[in-house]
């Protein structure tokens, strides 16, 4: 991998415009980065020490409220869009160019963590503080985003990447309100989205700072996560059908056993996936069997099938290898299995041009880095559709995450937020591909 | 099996009184039988065409009804005991002796089919109607019984063996009568349950004729099952605790995936219940996953366990066979197990001289036989405990049961009751061991 970034670096520093001595420098404030995290922990905290702010929430009214303060001590001119998504604005100095844009969210999941989404959310503002304070103008505008419920379905920028249909507006989210009522809520207008969907090339790039949420970082004792791409996430349903009989009176060689053929089907998903190299991740996380009684060899099961990777071939092939497997299942226990596809994301890859800038503004600052994909669905993912795209991830201790216990250190925060910032320095500093 | 049969019949005509001529030719009328077994399937029909009558429902009520006009019919002298069974009692000759018991229930569980109990009830009414209509007088005095609220517990039966309890009288049945509103719904007294309760040795034998409820006799094309005894029943709740994580970000190696585990479980339990010869079944009914999400590695799983034998140091070794995988399926997925056993149910041996009263009957009659176990429980388990019990099967239509699709024909439900008729004739004939 050593020879490959090199040719990289080499690459990325042919497209460097000459910039202020004083950039290579600069570093964000850690104490008050980290302070503002614990700040808004606060809005939505559990006895447990995690965050309950779901979108559309009180705590998620309170926390937006205190980062929009944030935003203007951080001199950043700030409003909510139609769809409800906070933009905080500062001016750059070449008219000509399309913003940058860096951000994240900051509504949780049920009974969540406080660093998901809130560690980019503080990073971003935390870059525009220390763009103020030093009295950077950057060639671009910039454009400092907190896009609205990420954690119901990437909605806020959804609705800058695609727009939201009547259908989406009327779902029911966490908070009990629907999605249309939430944007009222929290001061949007949901007859206005229309002038909120941005057109391809708008934007100059969306770089996103988060918690990793996976332990590959902390694992390996590596600080920085240059993320590859957000992975194919593939959904579905499985119908399992047996026969329903007497457990007491059904001999062993007579059953159609709809559970046994769930349990070899379970089996057959791990070992495929586990079969070939590579992080591909493959998940059977629901399960229900009919009848259902300790008497009854089940007849019918419902359960499901998550694959997720970068690559959407590779899919494909290991459904068709879990496939075949299912084949003989059927025919070792005489049932049947039937697959309903529910939720096919094609991959969203990032931009070589800003895994570069973010590869090597790690290694200046003295980081080393892992290229890897994001398992989880982001922001990014969506404005990936608009422009081009980059994520730096850092160590979540433990590899927990959406729960009370999600954690990263003070100093990883820190250090993500650095490399946010050169990072952005950087595709300031160079022109497009 | 021929020489072991030949020596058993060599003891049991050894006990044989002299009994009248007529005897060995005596017939019930499958004719009428098969009427009654349709005319009862009226009460709680389904559109499926099977039964829906659980036990203190309005069709229950009917058809109870309608079973005591027909003993009445019969010429037996009805009552309705304080636990709400019917009782019909027909005069023997010697009045030393004590009474002979046939009978079975004519509940059903919900959606249930038109054989179960009924084929057994009807049948132990025909036999007293032959024994009226032949002016046959038995040296014991004969007790046709219907149990009440089998399908629920064997409820009424237990009324008899061990008495009800406080805790037992309130629970909620089908009917959503609790087991004391439904005994007062059916014409029982449940402030005198303790009349009911019968010692041991209060009565000479109690044979029941069942359908089989699974396919042995069905697929072998065999006439009539001897059954050798009721199984142990035993369940237990199973708990498998492992870790939820995302199932983007956290890799196929750092899982602790609790229905993976439960998986393994399930195939361990078919492998090691059909590792060894003989009839015993092992069934995994019930589980639910934790949080149960596409997209969450589940953390906790419960499950179930069922083992039945008639042998219980059998279910025993198999149960500790299954405990030694499961401490490998532990190490494997990191995952801890928990069993809390809910029901164990004793084997319930059947009486030898019954089971070759039964053999001899059908034999002499032109049937095939075979010796087998009761896999499901029956009323007969609780008589056992105050008298010698006999069970006699007829064969189920591809061993389907507690289902519209139940069926045994009507030439099986001639031969079964038959072999009641000539079982009962010796019985009453020979001296107690």
């Amino acid at each position: 991998m050593k020879r490959r970034e090199f040719n990289l670096n080499l690459l990325f520093t042919a497209a460097v415009l000459p910039t202020r001595q004083s950039s290579p420098q600069l570093r964000i404030n850690g104490q008050r980065i980290n302070t503002h995290l614990s700040e808004i922990a606060q809005f939505g905290k559990t006895p447990e020490g995690g965050t309950h702010r779901v979108a559309y929430s009180d705590a998620d009214l309170q926390a937006r409220q205190y980062a929009m303060k944030l935003m203007r001590e951080a001199k950043l001119e700030v409003s909510i869009d139609a769809a409800g998504n906070i933009v905080g604005r500062r001016a750059g100095s070449d008219p000509a160019l399309k913003p940058l844009m860096i951000g994240s969210h900051i509504d949780s999941v049920p009974e969540g963590g406080s660093y998901d989404g809130q560690v980019g959310s503080m990073g971003s503002i935390e870059v525009a503080e220390m763009l103020a304070e030093n009295n950077v103008t950057l060639r671009h505008p910039l454009e400092v985003i907190i896009f609205q419920n990420e954690e119901g379905g990437t909605i806020g920028s959804h609705a800058l990447a695609k727009g939201l249909s009547e259908k989406e507006l009327s779902l029911v989210t966490n908070s009990r309100k629907t999605i249309r009522e939430g944007i009222k809520f929290i001061g949007g207008d949901p007859e206005k989205l229309a002038s909120v969907v941005r057109k391809k090339g708008e934007i100059a790039a969306y770089v996103e700072l988060h918690i990793e949420q996976g332990g590959t970082l902390h694992n390996e004792k590596i600080d920085i996560g240059v993320v590859e791409g957000i992975v194919s996430v593939n959904w579905w349903d499985v119908t399992i059908e047996g026969f329903a009989n007497h457990a007491g009176t059904t001999p062993m060689n007579g059953r159609r056993d709809a559970l046994l053929a769930a349990a070899k089907y379970i089996e057959s998903v791990n070992r495929v996936v586990t079969s070939i190299p590579g992080r591909q991740v493959g998940t059977v996380g629901r399960i229900q069997a009919f009848p259902g009684a300790y008497n009854v060899v089940p007849g019918k099961v419902t359960t499901s099938l998550g694959l997720r990777d970068l690559d959407a071939a590779k899919v494909q092939m290991l459904f068709e290898k879990i496939q075949d497997e299912v084949r003989q299942i059927e025919t070792a226990t005489g049932t049947k299995f039937e697959f309903k596809q529910i939720n096919a994301t094609p991959p969203a890859p990032t931009d070589a041009r800003i895994r570069r800038a973010i590869d090597e503004s790690a290694k200046q600052l003295g980081f080393t880095t892992k290229l890897m994909p994001s398992g989880a669905g982001h922001d990014a993912q969506e404005i990936a559709n608009l422009c081009p795209v980059g994520m730096i991830f850092v160590p979540s201790r433990d590899g927990i995450s959406h729960s009370p216990r999600e954690f990263s250190t003070p100093a990883d925060i820190t250090n993500g937020t650095n490399v946010l910032l050169h990072t952005l320095l950087k595709l300031d500093a160079t022109k497009p591909d």
